[in-house]
């Protein structure tokens, strides 16, 4: 069966954003830190359209991302940073006319707002009613493929939480945030159902696989 | 000038032990895990007066605990089970008649107690008078060597919160404990004042060191 997966960066001290969200820090204030590993890799150059980039281990890290991945589900602040009811539809999400999901993505909100199409095969599709129509809608969208789960932390917590995770990846980096977005926060003893299938490490991150016990 | 520094093992998900802590489970239920990578190199087994175990990454990680370290600073809960007024002299330490400090230990409580000398050189000292006077009397046991805390995560926290710790060596296993005690909690932005200076790997854990920045 497909399966819903995530993988984020996490900073050693368990951090996957910085504090203080806004437009010019997307991933928080010092966010971009826990990235470094895969602005350096081909998978990442090529997503941004340009040559280059390192191959090997965190290259293979990242190209996961979207291999066997159908359709995502993602937090709202993920889509971007409005808060409160959609002003209009000018925000088009932060990656530009040509979205690198090239998937139908489906965005948690409490909010109401017709889908919106972009260049590249990306659709995103604005959920009102909970995390399990939202995976219900994606799983429909994505077939036999599976389904990631974008981010940020507090939507991630909430699919552990229901114990809809099967598969989640870490890249911990040897940053010290402080302050952020935390993702093991809040999740009870919903980590008691994976193991630890795969910990491998570059000398920029180590890489980590969790499966659901028994999937 | 002599450290003060610290190493521990950390789940993926940030704790240091597991919870109820007791007799059976001196570091907390499930907190064996978090030392497996250590259990099994040369240095432990010397430690514990065996043959055998493993050289390589992992035991270089290991010898460090106690390297260049004339003194050592701990919480009363790393030194025992045994909660407020000490009912007599009996608890003498985990570690049976010969603890593998060697050296002067500062065991930090509220409640007052006789120094307590051990074979091999280790004497535990009670101190009440709250960390940075344990800091003191260890700097003076130690001479020209390094302080080391014992532990555990709130122990730590203080002397983090204080800025007194100039190193610290994290070794970080693959494992997910989902509750316990979390090493990185309650610092503030104490950890703005670390450098990464060392991150290896090997199959079992990943090492990273931090000192103070400028230090």
């Amino acid at each position: 069966m497909a399966k819903l997966k995530f993988q984020m960066s996490m900073s050693l001290d368990g951090y996957v954003a910085g504090p203080n969200q806004s437009l010019e820090h997307p991933l928080g204030e010092g966010g971009m830190a826990l990235h470094g590993w895969a602005f350096a890799t081909r998978t990442f150059c090529e997503m941004q359209g340009r040559d280059g980039g390192e191959t090997g281990l965190d290259d293979d890290q990242a190209a996961a991302w979207n291999r066997d991945v159908g359709a995502f589900v993602m937090g709202r602040n993920m889509f971007g940073p409005v808060r409160g009811e959609w002003p209009d539809d000018s925000w088009r999400g932060w990656w530009g006319d040509e979205p690198p999901y090239h998937a139908p993505v489906f965005v948690l909100t409490h909010h109401a707002r017709e889908p919106l199409a972009m260049e590249g095969g990306t659709t995103f599709h604005f959920v009102t009613d909970g995390i399990e129509s939202a995976l219900e809608q994606a799983r429909a969208a994505a077939g036999d493929r599976d389904v990631s789960i974008g981010g940020g932390a507090s939507t991630v917590q909430q699919y552990l939480r229901a114990r809809l995770v099967d598969e989640m990846r870490l890249h911990v980096v040897p940053v010290l945030l402080g302050r952020g977005e935390r993702l093991f926060d809040g999740v009870g003893d919903a980590l008691d159902d994976f193991d630890c299938v795969e910990f491998v490490s570059s000398p920029a991150a180590a890489h980590l696989t969790y499966r659901r016990k028994g999937g």
